[in-house]
């Protein structure tokens, strides 16, 4: 979908983030595991632009190597003068038959259709601007009206008189200029205001000058265009930004013990009668079938959950498939290259990596195991190990349909445990075991009769 | 207790419910692990009705499987057409000098002290109907009063007009009505309305022609009498219902360590001087004695729990029971038919199955112990497993008092240890152990002169 | 810092709580794991008083058995007439060139600046008051103005006509009195009221009928002076004080992905780029270096964690030691006494207990280790234990540098295993072992021919 064949969007990127106290650029901090910045490209891209550039400064070499993967311009602003300043790096790459939109590395959750209905409200040779009304405005610039409640002027907090700090409708900062104008516009911005700075926000008084009307447009909600400036108001539009998710699947038809306590992090999609408890976190790419329950304080990072599986409480589960009827945990973790087929069994306190398990099968107490193919209806004993490392080599493990693997069993890979094969418990298996048949290694059961019980030292 | 000789309460529970995007009826979504029809049954059986009748529609064979227990009539509604069309399947049901009480399926947290009182302050001539003064009214119908306050007739929002749409006072459905008059008010409804279906809030128009007054009730609280419809609201009434059970318990003495992070899904007793930490469930029946204290992420189902219990994070209890002065977990897993003596301490990663441990005995890391008899003073070693199954049969292990089992042993059941034996590490038993002697089986331990380190492949 | 060298101090500690319906004295109730009456203790040395006084009551003897440490005064009122008749216990003590600051045992987040004003703010011969104005007065003693706005009066609720109840700024019960004027105030105090008490709040009216002026100061948040009566007003100051003290460590940099669901129990310090997942609790003193990640349900108490660690979830760490570059679980239990060195790797469902380990060593599945000291570039397989106790006694395992311990071993303590050694899986190892060398113990891997499957009994 095009909206506008030339429309170009510069985002803003180059704060430092002084009041974050970290080591990292502000845009790089996490939302929902994903950078402030890369929220704002992945909603630019929505609005389809003809060209896309990020303005960086503080910590850009970082920036770039997050982001080797965009197509967007890099455009240094290597002093921060201001958002008229920053604009401004971005002119000479600018033609002016041009829009440019004006977002912000640090407001995450700007809604693209917010962003297309200014750009669809706001004529080409016009300027357009997100302004909002809220409750507490200091801080903010404010849009100053005329009578006839055109805009004049915007006027930030620290250069406004009490009458203009008591208006509510506040400046987001967020704006679609005609490129052409712009150039004019900010050759004649000045930096005689109390920061010293080249504000972007005062091309409105120049453009009232030229005879140019503002148009704006307001998001549904204060969060859409909150920047993030301290760990608070990014915690603030993490829950946020969570309500909204878990809303919108709610009303898909998931059932949520507490929406309060489910975080999303990453794409969920869900079946029929899917029910989540409490605390549960989704990571990455996440598949729920029908009927599937989550248990609470389970973690699960890009798995894929066929129908009717239960998994229950405090289970990790990552990168791994689980099939139908299946049941897991509590306390299981499964890691990643785990494929379950249906009808398996993962019990407590076992921990199950790069393996596939087949129909049927169970490891339900107590066990570790790696790099195995285990086929169908077998069942592992509690505290059964494969002992898949030698320290440097990492082996396989072989566990043929059928088979019965007595508990706290050693599998020393590489091994292979026939069909329909026993192993007594307590073995340590080294050697291939034929199908059937029950292999074990057992020392002889003794009694020591003239044995003294330990005494205290 | 009576209230009324002549009451028949109905329930319409005949709904689909399909902004719940599910293949259950709507009344089968459970609240509290409760289905939402079962709270409206359980609250109706307080009332003490001479009869109950649920008017069922869609799903009704699988309403008829899940309450097979009750004694309800159960009536058919097989098309939907209206809430007085549902009341008028009732009607051959009912005698004419009996009162009837409209409930709802889907509204589970009416307060049987509201509807009591409903009853208690309606003359059996005369009609009851539960309303509430609400601040956003849109979707209800509406009061409509004359200037003299009394009622005269409800409109439903899709009838309304600005004027009625004014109104704050809202219909909540519930309704007390004598029956000889519902007869012939019943027959008067049309279906000529926006919906086109027969309401039964028609009924008080007819009502007031004829010259019934109209009593009027309120609850306390807005979730009181909100209808379930879709999986938010579902949510919401969760949440509402855990804080008026935990508000409750919290006034018995009852410490909790936050509120908004404690899930009682079932019925808890209480002694003295307990204490709940964070992200604790209850679930089914759960008795607490004094001074228990429960640990983070703790799930309890089913459960007795003694004096002075420390149960420590992330542990899951099912139908087990716990001796006085007991130490459990973290990190572990009872399962049912689980009786712990007192003074008994289950450590971390340990799973216990349908077994009895005895006074004082230790079972602190890693074991499975399962269908097992375990005396006093016994010491379970780290690693331990009772090898009760054979791939086909379950066999029983038996632990004497003061027995000391050395780690990793593997207990092959059946078998028993003697009173105060002591097993050796890494044995697997396989006959019965004498008493107070050491057994064990081991294989002697060699070192390999000549062995070489496995090097990378 | 000293703010007056004439102050005295009395905590009102007397109250039995009787709406905690609990066995403890109720200022020994925690809050943040501290009992209420330690959090005005804390505070009230912060001013620095010349004399500290408590005035106990029920559970006198318990209060100073916890309190043993505490070099206030202890003064007990045998019977409670009300707070008039408790600040006459400590007259006795004071000299007439005081002032007494009068706290509550049972309001525990008093702040110090808050005091410090107050007492700055009150002439030595004239009387302060700590008052606020509230939504809701119900329940608390109004302050009465003139119509020059000076206190003339203090009225109980249970006192109080319709005009009085109609005052919103109440009395917080916290008051600055010169001792002097106090000891005659006191002796005029009569208990001809509802309650039958001496109230404390009386000798305001008598200050000024002695033409003393009332200084009036007032908390920044009601939960400053909110009193613990029942368990629900300790439920609603423990989230208050907990979300205190999560944004002041926000403020400093820390990142906390939901801060309603994190409780610091103790005082944590952090480094730069510190991420806390949800629902972690953490307890006693805890320091967290740079770029430390502690994952969800984790709970650490009196933990020291070196930089770049990450904690991943379901993690129970008590006084233990983490280097640099390590990475603990999930479901990992560190106990007391463990301190590991730098990159070493702490898996699912281990036990580490007493123990050293070395730079880089590994122990990462279903192990436990406890009574130990491991040496650098360890590798525990699976399964391994540390037998380190015969039933009386504890014995030492010793893990040289680089040796290599097989899955499921069993190192029977006191032993040795020599630099560079590597065990075979399985192995019980009761003597020494040499370096460099594979040390097993094993039996021979047999296979039952005639063997035939169990039939289901």
């Amino acid at each position: 979908m095009t909206i506008n064949t030339s429309l170009a969007i510069v985002i803003l990127a180059a704060g430092q983030g002084k009041r974050m106290y970290s080591d990292l650029p502000k845009v790089l901090h996490r939302l929902a595991d994903k950078p402030l910045l890369q929220h704002v490209l992945d909603t630019a891209y929505q609005i389809n632009p003809t060209q896309l550039y990020i303005v960086h400064g503080h910590g850009g070499a970082q920036l770039q190597t997050v982001f080797a993967q965009t197509n967007a311009t890099w455009v240094q602003q290597a002093q921060q003068l201001g958002t008229g300043h920053a604009v401004a790096q971005v002119l000479p790459y600018l033609t002016d038959n041009q829009q440019i939109l004006v977002l912000y590395g640090d407001v995450p959750l700007i809604p693209a259709e917010t962003l297309k209905t200014l750009c669809a409200q706001t004529p080409s040779n016009q300027v357009g601007i997100l302004t909002m009304t809220i409750d507490n405005p200091t801080g903010y610039g404010r849009i100053v009206r005329n009578d006839s409640g055109q805009v004049i002027q915007i006027i930030e907090e620290k250069e406004a008189d009490s009458t203009t700090k008591a208006i509510h409708e506040i400046n987001t900062g967020i704006m679609l200029i005609p490129v052409n104008a712009l150039r004019t516009w900010l050759q004649q911005l000045t930096n005689h205001n109390a920061q010293g700075e080249y504000y972007l926000t005062d091309i409105i008084a120049l453009a009232v000058r030229d005879g140019i009307n503002i148009t704006t447009h307001s998001p549904r909600h204060e969060y859409d265009v909150l920047g993030v400036n301290d760990r608070l108001q990014l915690a603030t539009l993490e829950r946020y930004y969570q309500q909204q998710q878990i809303i919108t699947l709610m009303q898909q038809g998931l059932s949520v013990r507490d929406p309060a306590r489910l975080d999303i992090r990453g794409q969920v999609s869900i079946g029929r009668d899917v029910c989540v408890d409490i605390n549960v976190i989704f990571e990455g790419v996440i598949k729920l079938g029908n009927r599937v329950t989550i248990g609470a304080n389970c973690i699960l990072k890009d798995v894929e959950i066929a129908d009717d599986v239960e998994i229950r409480s405090h289970c990790v589960l990552e990168s791994c498939t689980v099939g139908a009827n299946s049941i897991i945990g509590p306390f299981a973790r499964l890691r990643p290259d785990t494929v379950l087929a249906e009808q398996v069994h993962i019990g407590n306190f076992v921990e199950v990596k790069k393996t596939t398990v087949g129909i049927g099968s169970k490891i339900n107490h107590l066990s570790y195991i790696g790099d195995s193919e285990i086929g169908a209806g077998v069942n592992i004993g509690a505290g059964t190990i494969t002992c898949n490392y030698d320290g440097v080599n990492k082996f396989k493990t072989i566990i043929e349909d059928g088979a019965f693997i007595g508990s706290d069993t050693q599998l020393v890979a590489p091994v292979t445990v026939g069909k329909g094969a026993t192993i007594g418990a307590g073995s340590t298996i080294v050697h291939d075991t034929p199908a059937e048949k029950l292999t074990l290694s057992r020392a002889q059961q003794i009694t020591i009769e003239q044995w003294q019980k330990p005494v205290k030292k």
